[in-house]
């Protein structure tokens, strides 16, 4: 039995009624169970689907080499290391795996997270301090909050990638910001950061920029490395973040930046030094996803290719998403109840998308976030459109 | 180049140099390169060691069953989920792990995280709010504390195991605690907690019990629930939190308890909702070593039998650990010097283990810390205590 303050609390602050009858009318979006692998079919509640909901945009998690050499590491290195970074649980292919990572983004030194959450609160909460004031993006993600939070320093926000309200924001600042944090591409909208022009304000101020490239990596850029790549700023960047979870088709995270930097944030932050160090196989399939982004630049190419040609069949049918950067299409719908109604009639044409309700965006602002894979087929892609053409329409009457 | 201010906080907080010479000097304990898997004996910077410095304590990590598990997994469900478990992340795996978690525990529900830290960051800093006071014990882990701090709740500490203080403490709170997080095992001095005392105590105030079984999983109590189920105490628990990284040869943790609490802090915990899903084959390494030690509650007292012999020869050679309850054998050694010189003799002598300095412990009460597996040979412990021996016989001289 719950104690009663703690009865008390969840039943003020969690309506389990709602929940439980949004569940019986299969109107909750969430939480949904998978059976397969994230392909471009996947079965979802124990039915095949058009699977447009994942971040596994180059279609990586299932390549046959990515398969083979984690199968290798699990029999070579056991399923896991039981125990920290610091003390024993440093794999050789965690060194690999950080010399590639900043090899790859042509910078002095990276540092391996068990999980792209706890990259970005391990970075921030070491580096900063109560004295800082940190500048982030509206639209940043909860794991730069978190991290700045941990680190109690003052967090001033400026309008989404709005580069005259990040000067005023810096400007109106009692004392000269120590980091500003974006992201390359943002998983609402879609839209890249407009990181050259941010580049330049932190450059006027000398202001450490920190860019989260969790959803850019392995989609923007010739070679992948993300929207500073794409904007020709990469030596600007201070210190980039990235993540396994999405193209590089594993769990984790790193940091990549100078070596001061990450040998700083190795022997102070606790979110890394308290915590077991990833699994072999997480780490090979990580390493081996990045080796293949690097061999086959062609994969990127493939990926936008696809994106075109659904942006341009949408368009054929009057539908137009927020943004046409990257693999994230993101069509406004209006308000929850529609937003809840559309997904729930994409699901029963057997289409698996990620609806986006508030408090994720404004109120009356929901989305229906479609994910693009490179493994998409093109008649996978026509069918999606046809399903939300026949979807909007019924909408409408 | 670093920025300016960025530059002289690294300078002024990190001596690089100290760290440098002592890593030349073969001095530096951390993050050695292991090329193994964590088996009893293993490859440490190229070298053979036997191996007394892991978490993996019922040797599953390289089981046949669990590779072979994890690597069908592998094939069925590819490297990744590519995304959280709210929208696209949450496997049958995650259910049928959370389910078997839940029965193995008798309690209602469970929760899976990606990581050990991020399962008591995520409970705490969602349940807790500024409003409230949560007792520690004053070795408790950082994931504990810095979930609380994450809450922004009051913390107060009471001395080690010491229930006189524990009642103390909390009558000297102007309000009622809500929580009281302790652990099952404490990864420092290797002892278990006084759960069925703290129990009492919390039953007494009305007070939300949380007890924190990573080490102890799999290692005490007859089916191997922790300290809980050997002191007969585990309906008294409210919430247990465990993790895979250590006896569950994986990565990842969880929170098992009352289903309110369980789904409040399922949609809560930004520790849990803005992070990837774990890998297909971390979830099933896991529930693989689950289903092993339920299956087989003899691994538990073959575990003990080994850390029994251990501590017997000890004894023989006039050595005492802090604690004989569980396999963390920790040696009192003195201060960081002592601990760090015996460290590397125990290296040269082809002994891996952990040293704990300051701040892990107080200034000059270093620790040596061997951890006992379950896959230890008579042969190998003997080999130990002859290390030991002639290393200590050699500090006194």
């Amino acid at each position: 039995m719950l104690k009663e303050d703690i009865q008390n609390r969840i039943d003020k602050n969690y309506n389990f009624k709602f929940n439980q009858n949004a569940q019986n009318l299969e109107l909750y979006p969430y939480f949904n169970e998978v059976s397969t692998a994230s392909s471009p079919v996947i079965k979802v509640n124990g039915a095949n689907m058009l699977n447009f909901g994942s971040n596994n945009y180059l279609g990586l998690t299932t390549h046959e080499k990515v398969l083979s050499e984690s199968i290798a590491s699990l029999k070579k290195y056991g399923s896991g290391v039981t125990g920290s970074r610091l003390l024993n649980g440093t794999l050789d292919v965690h060194k690999k795996l950080e010399n590639k990572i900043a090899n790859f983004y042509n910078k002095e030194a990276s540092l391996v997270f068990p999980t792209g959450y706890t990259t970005n609160l391990g970075l921030l909460s070491s580096l900063l301090t109560s004295e800082d004031i940190a500048i982030i993006d509206a639209q940043i993600h909860a794991s730069v909050y978190d991290g700045l939070r941990q680190a109690r320093c003052t967090i001033r926000s400026f309008k989404h990638n709005n580069i005259e309200d990040l000067e005023k924001t810096i400007m109106s600042c009692k004392i000269k910001p120590t980091v500003c944090v974006v992201e390359g591409l943002y998983s609402m909208f879609g839209d890249a950061g407009n990181i050259k022009a941010i580049c330049g304000i932190c450059e006027k101020y000398s202001i450490t920029l920190i860019v989260d490239e969790a959803h850019s990596v392995g989609v923007l850029g010739n070679k992948g490395r993300g929207a500073a790549e794409l904007q020709q700023v990469m030596d600007k960047v201070d210190v980039f973040t990235i993540t396994f979870s999405k193209s590089l088709g594993s769990c984790g995270g790193a940091i990549v930046g100078p070596k001061k930097i990450i040998e700083f944030v190795k022997v102070n932050a606790k979110p890394f030094l308290f915590t077991a160090g990833n699994t072999p196989a997480s780490l090979t399939s990580a390493l081996t996803c990045l080796n293949l982004l690097d061999a086959n630049p062609s994969f990127i190419k493939e990926l936008h290719q696809k994106k075109d040609f659904l942006i341009a069949l949408l368009k054929e049918k009057g539908i137009t998403p927020l943004s046409k950067d990257g693999p994230i299409i993101s069509l406004a719908l209006g308000n929850d109840d529609q937003v809840i109604t559309t997904w729930k009639k994409l699901m029963d044409k057997r289409v698996f998308c990620n609806p986006v309700l508030f408090p994720a965006v404004k109120k009356g602002k929901g989305l229906i976030r479609l994910s693009i894979m490179r493994t998409h087929t093109i008649e996978q892609l026509k069918l999606l459109v046809s399903s939300l053409e026949s979807v909007i329409q019924s909408n409408t009457i």
